[in-house]
């Protein structure tokens, strides 16, 4: 998980920007980060406008805290931005 | 434009969220909302969820005026949501 992920409490909660180039390489990421979140079954906020995307993944809802899954998902996401950059 | 939509100030932005049954239906339409973003060329703020998608469309970056640009591309959104319905 990159460095660039930021761990805030109350809530629980990993957030991270992500900087485009381009709006269509936003609009791949953003769709894989999607397929990703009904493959994970873990949907966190995403926001996004013209060369952004901000991430916030929170913690468990019943015990509102962060477990592997969410740093699983962090790391994923990071792996989905890299894979653009090729 | 639906009166869902609501104008605000300050700066001057208008908003609206949408509510989905399936995340495969918000899937589609955010899709569909950033081949408008490019058809346009306005990049409103979307932001989603698993069953939402909040939308803040900001006025002219130069006026920072709400223009008719900016209620077209509301209608044009409420015409994208009302088309998965079908």
């Amino acid at each position: 998980m990159s460095d660039q992920w930021q761990e805030r409490n109350k809530p629980a909660r990993l957030e991270r920007r992500y900087i485009f180039d381009e709006y269509s390489t936003l609009r791949d990421f953003l769709e894989r980060a999607a397929e990703l979140s009904e493959q994970e079954d873990l949907f966190p906020d995403m926001g996004f406008g013209k060369d952004y995307a901000n991430i916030t993944i929170y913690g468990d809802e019943d015990s509102k805290e962060l477990g592997d899954i969410h740093h699983h998902f962090a790391q994923e996401l990071d792996k989905l931005f890299n894979l653009k950059q090729d």
